[in-house]
């Protein structure tokens, strides 16, 4: 039973932006790592580092059958088929997390292709608009938020050793149920990717001139348009559904200002509203964080009382 | 003749974040500044600085009449019909510019109310979501870009005036027509305001598991929305039929990238139209300035070609 996650190794599959960050935090604190990418460029530049990385992903895995090593799926959901069927032929009673942006279509991947997994999904909330190993930082999740898997049938020792690793790379841990965190981030993250994009499109459309004359609101209002857009592609078509749903509320918004524009002159409302969320969530973001007490992994009923909590804005920093 | 901005007196009528940065960066430079604000907080904060501020208008316009100062309009486009008269009244003489987000309107203003006033618009593309004396900063327009009305009716020694006190402050001159201004800042500032105020009011509404997992793309794709509510409306309300064609624009392409998505499963259209448009932006603006060139204030001709140049993404140094 793992409990100390720098008294295991981990296996890191996939050496992107979060992967490759991940290797270079646990290397760097001690831990042990080592990890499979698919491009030869990326693992020789992390050999290079003083890494341990490979390009053949059975071998990988049998290193982790080997050493009991918890396994981190850090590859594009887009691509995590194979690498699931591989991990059940190869590491089949390794505990697996994953670091992808939505929980309920890696759930259902492995309930397909390997419904006996030690799974417990995860998802930290840290990113920026860069990819590749040259993007990678041993400090991205000091602070971050790290969603992990709490659902009724989360098994506590596991779910122990999941949070353990993201709480060793320094991010706070958001206990919630998979559907739950599919439809924040929608909101959060995946439409706002979509609004960035078309607010990206319609202003560059407009003439140089008014890209020459864009400033702060388009600047950071437009940063993530400028992610990789198979990387973008990847986390919103396969989180469909959620996205589908915000992004209707977000057009709905839109055109009733369009219209109270056109017809009373005013956009009173949506900038009010706005106004008030922006505020509401600067003061989230800039309170102290507020721990989730009373309840330890195992214990009657611990899930839903996580979940309680963290619904509520609270986190687990055990 | 004025032709050099440190050898005349600069009267600032509004002291926030624009008016307020255009007095602190005056006075450090060795110009000569004095200025109008209506709430007395802001005189006194500005004269403990050591500024030259008052609270009555016709007394500091009787004055810039004096000094044959430049008058600088810096109070929100809804204040300024009773300021314009108030100049009419008591400093019909003087040269007058302002700071204002929006052209046509402030334009229309002087026409109906000041038909024969020496006014060149001006608009300097530099703000945060911050307002108030303690906002502003006399670094706020070092390499902005300071949009310089240039009609073709524009005379050429008011122009140079206007055009010489942005580059003083360290900004680079962007001349175009009042029209075409107007549509370029509703392109990438008044709908990115309000695509920042629906993404932010729709993520808020979702839970507070949600803001707690926001993380990059909500902090940054909404940060404008925390702007004084009143300025926000004030500029895109001004500047409503330009916002009302581009806001149009944006809701289409949000609705083409929805149905997409629902139809066909994919969001490629407006991901890889969103990133060539952060890139073309990015290309842009870490590109090094190209200056007109061959034109100079009172050659034949000489504001249609400026504008020529300037839709090309090319700015005024000289």
């Amino acid at each position: 039973m793992v409990t100390d996650i720098r008294s295991t190794p981990v296996c890191i599959l996939g050496l992107g932006l979060i992967g490759g960050s991940m290797m270079r935090a646990l290397d760097a604190s001690g831990a042990s790592s080592f990890g499979y990418n698919r491009s030869s460029a990326t693992v020789e530049h992390a050999r290079a580092d003083g890494h341990d990385a490979s390009t053949d992903l059975a071998a990988t895995l049998d290193r982790a059958a080997d050493t009991d090593a918890v396994i981190v799926l850090a590859t594009p959901v887009t691509t995590i088929e194979p690498i699931v069927s591989a991990i059940a032929e190869h590491a089949a009673g390794c505990l697996i997390t994953d670091v992808i942006s939505v929980k309920v279509p890696v759930a259902e991947i492995f309930r397909r292709l390997f419904p006996n997994a030690r799974y417990v999904g995860g998802h930290p909330m840290a990113g920026s608009s860069l990819s590749g190993w040259e993007a990678t930082d041993p400090a991205l999740f000091t602070d971050a938020m790290w969603m992990v898997t709490t659902e009724d049938w989360t098994d506590a020792e596991d779910w122990r050793v999941v949070a353990g690793l993201a709480r060793a790379l320094g991010a706070a841990v958001v206990p919630a149920a998979n559907d739950a965190h599919d439809r924040a981030v929608a909101a959060i993250s995946h439409v706002p990717h979509l609004t960035a994009a078309a607010t990206a499109a319609v202003g560059a459309a407009e003439s140089a001139l008014a890209i020459r004359l864009a400033a702060g609101s388009f600047r950071d209002g437009t940063r993530v348009a400028g992610t990789a857009p198979q990387l973008q592609r990847a986390m919103i078509e396969a989180n469909g559904i959620a996205v589908l749903n915000t992004l209707s509320e977000v057009i709905d918004r839109l055109t009733a200002a369009r219209d109270e524009l056109r017809d009373h002159g005013t956009t009173q409302v949506l900038i009010d509203d706005g106004y008030r969320a922006r505020h509401a969530y600067e003061a989230m973001a800039n309170a102290p964080r507020v721990a989730i007490t009373g309840v330890e992994p195992g214990a009657a009923g611990w899930q839903a009382e996580m979940r309680r909590q963290a619904h509520r804005g609270s986190v687990w920093l055990g």
